[in-house]
């Protein structure tokens, strides 16, 4: 595969125009034209692409182009030193390749973009007046053209393009690929979606790898009678289950460290996302860094503003934390207490049927109201970067689809001891994840691009005024920019579609583990539906949608955290669990006194293995110092170093560059 | 205070040889002549002091007899622009001063000082006969003098020496100044003793201050009657007794984190103790590295290679872990029962005594066996770096300490539910530890020191002939040669006295933490201890022991999860304390069932929480891999920033330099 990314340019961004009434007879003032104009200038290959109802501008980029733009951005790339140094188009040769031999990865390439497209300002003497359809405006001096347009709404959206090659083989090699089981071609993966949804997919292939293994376990209580020992096999199905959890995770980040150096993504970038995105506008909005230079040099000062704007973040957040969990608590909780005893009384099924479909609705809406309380929430925080701000989010936003998959089933278990309705409820949940999540998951994308599809020939046939023949939709880009983008269901700014197929994952397994000593079976549905979301995600991702933006993250963030937490939440649920199942005659009465300990010492345990998440154990200013210094460094012996290394150091370590 | 240390060199080092009888005729081959001469021929400084019953040859070293050594050992040192380089002599202005003005830290010096003196090898043509009170022998060629003269027997001892002018500064700035209370000359023992001590003082200090807050919550209970609230006050004084103990150590790794930014000590360094001293001998012994020279540049056999000698190391150390554990459970802690209960059951005091003093012998005993075993067991293990090893040790040998302190304490509790004789036994312990430990610390060493002295006069006297006339100690030399060093209790290898002051300081800790509820006292107890403690480990380490070597690790290490582990501990006895103090009619009966369980959880919450160290994050090939890039890195844009640095960036970067 080597070299092969370099040979061929994919039109890799899409730009869409409406389709223009009246054509300019003066071709110099339609702003279109001169878009495309600049965009040749900028060094981009276009191609023009007249759709049905649309016009699409295809972009594509040569490398050295593409280079150019890096060395701009500043863009820091792993070298064969193993050093990461500023991009230099000259010395190409010292930087490390991607496993598939392309130079730049797609989130690189993709910032390069950007950077290039929104970058086209006026650069004449004057202000330049365009056109679009009669309409007149002004183009200012040092404006970006794009931004501009966007304004005016004559760019509908800019828009990353699928590489039909790849996706024709992507699709072949992995999304249809289903005798493959859990394996799947990572690299591929990587080097089309980039870091995060690659991840996501080594994550979902690794937990339904070792799934099967609790799966296995789990049948095997259901069909093997032990006679007398049977009542032994729940707690030790119990400790396994937990065991294999601690070990999964644990192991998981062995795996995912060992995916970062596979993709020469250096560890202490992953850990401060902070400073590989400094080059974007929204990382340095409040950052403290900006105050310490109006400050001056003052080492003292600097210290204190440092601790100051540290403590300020600590408290800002924390409220938020209390406000998100104090409404938890006394706004959620009461409803789905109240729900769960409505549906408990309630007798006619007819009747339990609609209460359903009301509380079902009601949750939806709810569900987008927090989600919006949230975002909003986090705006006033200082995260370092959108990916903290989205790990935060995602946080408050688990919150509540915590309590409201798991509050119900609570209550059926500890103040009714109802173990019967505790399993009906479990394996409902679990086929209709199952069956219809996946089927939905698919479908739903279809659905709107159908009726998007039909609301452009309905409006074309209404134009041209006839209602014969069959409108074609010839142009692939026409057909990509109709179907629906790979969203949230809550905040789309902050998160994309990964945030809910992550939450589907730690639902489901919340729902496995936090129940498993009342159905064991639960976990062979989980493993069944794990390997079907595999491939029924990638289906997705290839054919459904389009192509999605690509994310720097390459770990699965807030998530790991959360799943940990709800090892801990299993933990103790499934000793309740164990309680109630053998205390049949009810004889292990415990006291308020007792119980008032108890609650009290697994609430201090919790507060000793949170705490240290709420006071980073490094102070802000050190860490800052440190940046700086690196910063500094790298600074330094960037342009020396890159020389020596793509002069001499080529031959040595051009082993190195072999794909793995 | 700046440059000071430049302008003085003061001798550092001791190297002790006997008392000739026999003057040579010719110089040339007495031993200690020659050994003086390749001295001075390295550069060093020497004077020869004549003692009482041996001789003193006391080395000093000049700045650049220094830097040389430096640079032959590629010590790696932070430079102006943040980045740790290899230290050239020629562009010494590039790197960073220590704290008090000098270029190389004490650990620095130290290992210059071992590099120099145990780096004189015989380059002569041939074999030189050497001579000492006409015993003869043979320098080998390439063979090191100073190991030669060692098997031989003539040199006895080499250690570092006490400067004297900095010794009698922080005697009155720190050790005798007890108006200062908690607050010390941080810097100053850096300085002079070095990373590892300094950060034990910080600790200390630290821990002694925090410590005043529970100690006035614990007399304010002790004092004041609430009346009918009274038993609500318990409850939470243990919640804030386990919240203080989270916050404190929280912030301690922030204190520590901010003290090594202020001593330029990169984070990375620490965190990977390994690749600071990989120069030394004892570290690449069995390193992976080795063996994958061996294989070649071949990257998937590297891997494999590398995750074969990880795991191999887990399962000894987990081997290890496993027999330490057993043997602790199984001998360990029947002997302790036994003790308990026939001390229960004596009634006799005499009897009692006579146990008890029995008891305190068998102890003493078994500890040291335990420590040497644990000694022979951690040889067997691969742990990277003497620091590595010695935390393994300390983890060990704190099993034995834990069983021994505590299991009586918990027997008085838990089967009998007398707290007047757990309350007797806390006052007993504490008391002892405050008066007779702090008194035994620096008595105990005088005592050894004033022994050593009356064995020298005896011998001088009887080889004299007459007893008349007192025998002065006139060199000073000599008297710190005869005072003990700073040794461990156990297994003097792999750890210092640091050992005894930190068992001291957990030991407490343990015994005031997890019987808060009992004896809320107990902490004004402590805090008194602890503020003595600071000024007579203080006196103790300037006035009664030999200056010790200096040690590398910047953090507390093993300590601190230990510490960590007794505050989970305490949330667990201190639930215990309180079911049994509100449990007065005993109506809380647990079944056994139930106790089951809550005992499962208990350990399924602890596997959780302790599988993370079992095995780590990142694969030990990621980490090689990353560890070789960065020092490939490192040597490659070392000499050309070095220049740059020291060159133009001096009059720039100059600010950084002032002592903070």
């Amino acid at each position: 595969m080597n070299g092969q990314g370099e040979e061929r340019t994919a039109f890799e961004i899409g730009v869409v125009v409406p389709k223009r009434a009246v054509k300019e007879r003066d071709e110099s003032f339609d702003c279109v034209e001169v878009l495309v104009e600049e965009f040749k200038q900028a060094g981009l290959t276009v191609e023009k692409v007249i759709g049905i109802a649309d016009e699409f501008i295809k972009l594509a980029a040569p490398l050295e182009t593409l280079g150019r733009a890096a060395a701009e951005l500043q863009i820091k790339k792993p070298t064969h030193i193993g050093m990461d140094l500023q991009f230099e188009w000259d010395e190409v040769e010292a930087f490390v390749r991607q496993p598939d031999g392309s130079l730049f990865s797609w989130w690189e390439r993709f910032r390069c973009f950007n950077h290039l497209i929104y970058g086209i300002v006026n650069k004449r003497n004057s202000a330049v007046s365009l056109k679009f359809d009669g309409k007149e405006f002004h183009w200012e001096l040092g404006e970006s053209l794009l931004k501009r347009l966007e304004a005016e709404g004559i760019v509908k959206q800019v828009f990353p393009l699928h590489d039909e090659i790849k996706r024709k083989q992507l699709l072949r090699n992995w999304a249809l690929n289903w005798w493959d089981f859990t394996s799947q071609p990572i690299d591929d993966i990587y080097s089309y979606f980039g870091t995060k949804v690659a991840t996501y997919f080594a994550f979902l292939g690794m937990y339904a790898r070792w799934m099967l293994f609790p799966a296995a376990l789990g049948i095997m209580l259901q069909l093997v009678d032990l006679g007398s020992s049977q009542s032994m096999m729940l707690p030790i199905f119990f400790i396994s289950i937990i065991l294999w959890a601690v070990m999964f995770f644990q192991f998981w980040k062995r795996k995912n460290a060992a995916l970062l150096a596979r993709w020469q993504i250096s560890y202490s970038v992953v850990a401060d996302p902070g400073c590989k995105v400094l080059g974007l506008d929204w990382s340095s909005l409040q950052s403290p860094v900006e105050l310490v230079k109006k400050v001056g040099t003052d080492r003292a000062r600097e210290k204190e503003v440092f601790q100051r704007a540290e403590w300020f973040g600590h408290m800002m957040r924390f409220r938020n934390d209390v406000i998100i969990f104090l409404t938890i608590i006394c706004l959620q909780l009461p409803f789905e207490l109240a729900y769960a005893h409505l549906y408990e009384i309630t007798r006619p099924d007819a009747l339990k049927f609609g209460l359903t479909a009301v509380y079902l609705l009601a949750i939806q809406y709810f569900t987008k109201i927090g989600g919006k309380i949230s975002v909003k929430l986090i705006k006033h925080e200082s995260n370092e970067s959108t990916e903290y701000r989205a790990d935060s989010l995602v946080y408050k936003v688990f919150g509540l689809y915590f309590m409201q998959s798991y509050i119900g089933v609570f209550y059926h278990i500890l103040l009714h001891r109802d173990f019967k309705t505790l399993r009906q409820v479990l394996i409902q949940r679990l086929i209709v994840s199952l069956v219809l999540e996946n089927l939905m998951e698919n479908s739903l994308p279809y659905l709107k691009y159908s009726y998007r599809k039909y609301g452009v020939r309905h409006k074309k046939r209404h134009e041209k005024g006839s209602s014969t023949g069959k409108i074609q939709f010839t142009s692939r880009v026409e057909k990509e920019y109709l179907k629906p983008s790979y969203s949230a269901s809550i905040g789309e700014e902050l998160e994309d579609g990964l945030f809910d197929d992550f939450l589907e994952l730690a639902l489901q397994f919340g729902m496995i583990m936090m129940f498993a000593c009342a159905f064991p079976l639960a976990f062979a549905f989980a493993a069944l539906n794990n390997v079907t979301e595999i491939r029924a995600d990638a289906l997705k991702l290839l054919a459904m949608l389009k192509r999605p933006v690509p994310r720097a993250a390459a770990t699965i963030g807030a998530w790991l955290n959360i799943f940990q937490f709800l090892i801990i939440m299993s933990i103790c649920t499934n000793c309740v669990l164990l309680v109630c199942l053998y205390d049949v005659e009810g004889k292990w009465k415990i006291e308020p006194g007792l119980a008032a300990i108890l609650i009290m010492e697994h609430v201090l345990l919790l507060i000793k293995f949170g705490f240290s998440r709420f006071v980073p154990e490094e102070p802000a200013w050190v860490r800052a110092n440190r940046m700086k210094n690196a910063t500094h460094a790298q600074h330094m012996c960037s342009k020396q170093l890159l020389r020596s290394i793509s002069g001499g150091e080529k031959m040595i370590l051009g082993g190195g560059k072999k794909t793995e």
